[in-house]
């Protein structure tokens, strides 16, 4: 292609990320080579801090900068509710939608059979410590709507109804198969709302 | 957003690059927090690497990392045909045709009165240097088929021709795979009027 190795290095680091494609990789490394020094290493330090400051919440599994996340440091919200997502990247949308002031709990993934995921892969043990030793009211499975997230649900419902907790999930109403990450705000915010007993 | 500073700092500039909307930034910016620590630094490390190590070609104005090119450097291209474009990233798609040999020069932009942009902005002086020192017998006009590239090829055409040097311009046409049907008027005029013999 006879391109600086500089430069080569930089589309294939580039073209390693999700969503990002040769042409797109092209596209963003002319970018940075055309933008001011500063700008591009901001972007540079950015990658940095989050992989040196940022590990997982002791208490729900959340990216976290101290011992607890912004969440679960927050005295404004409400300790009596837990939303159990799969992973991190699961909370924002929720968050987004302003319908929901309670804490979370990031299980990490979700069962599957077909990638040997087994409950003990998740953080299902720990879900179980915080309802022993916090004051909760509620589950809200807010998994992925698809064959892992709902299986998931269904097991983590099986476990916690016999402790007199209230068990809820979120409603139908998201596309089925689709991916939690990507729903917009309102029907996410409808489906909160509408959360179904188990 | 309940997010940690550090993540929030990352989405920012993420949200910077060219064709990356806030779902495209987090989508990465969660793909970078659960990627291993080396595959997050290199991505780091190649985008300080190429604002560090590369510079501009003093021959054709491309990107380089020593004093020349890797095509100015390069003994296998032919010196005596300049391919001229408006910006560096504008190399990579003729070199990936595999159609040119030769060498490049880069004007660092387009005539563009709207933009206050006139001849002494680009690196015309430059091109005319090299038309007199170097052996050329060949300028390839490769700059946008729109109206800042068509005037400044224009302008270019009328500066060396009197040199007694060959200037051509890349041919206007349909795109190959294209559809006729969905061609804009301009481009198939354009096509009927440089139509070639069967």
């Amino acid at each position: 292609m006879n391109s600086a190795p500089s430069i080569q290095k930089l589309l294939d680091e580039l073209g390693r990320l999700p969503g990002i494609g040769p042409k797109s990789a092209q596209r963003i490394a002319y970018w940075l080579l055309n933008a001011d020094r500063e700008t591009a290493l901001r972007l540079a330090q950015a990658i940095v801090e989050v992989k040196e400051t940022v590990r997982f919440c002791s208490r729900c599994f959340n990216y976290a900068e101290g011992d607890l996340c912004e969440i679960c440091a927050s005295p404004k919200r409400d300790a009596g509710i837990i939303c159990v997502v799969s992973e991190p990247r699961d909370i924002p949308p929720i968050e987004r939608t302003g319908s929901f002031s309670g804490t979370y709990h990031v299980l990490g993934g979700a069962l599957s059979p077909m990638e040997g995921i087994g409950p003990d892969d998740l953080h299902i043990t720990e879900l179980l410590q915080r309802l022993a030793s916090e004051d909760v009211r509620e589950v809200l499975l807010a998994t992925n709507p698809n064959v892992e997230g709902e299986t998931t649900a269904a097991y983590l419902a099986r476990l916690i109804k016999p402790l007199g907790i209230s068990v809820t999930r979120l409603a139908s109403g998201l596309p089925v198969g689709g991916d939690l990450e990507f729903a917009d705000e309102v029907t996410l915010g409808r489906a909160i709302e509408a959360r179904r007993v188990l």
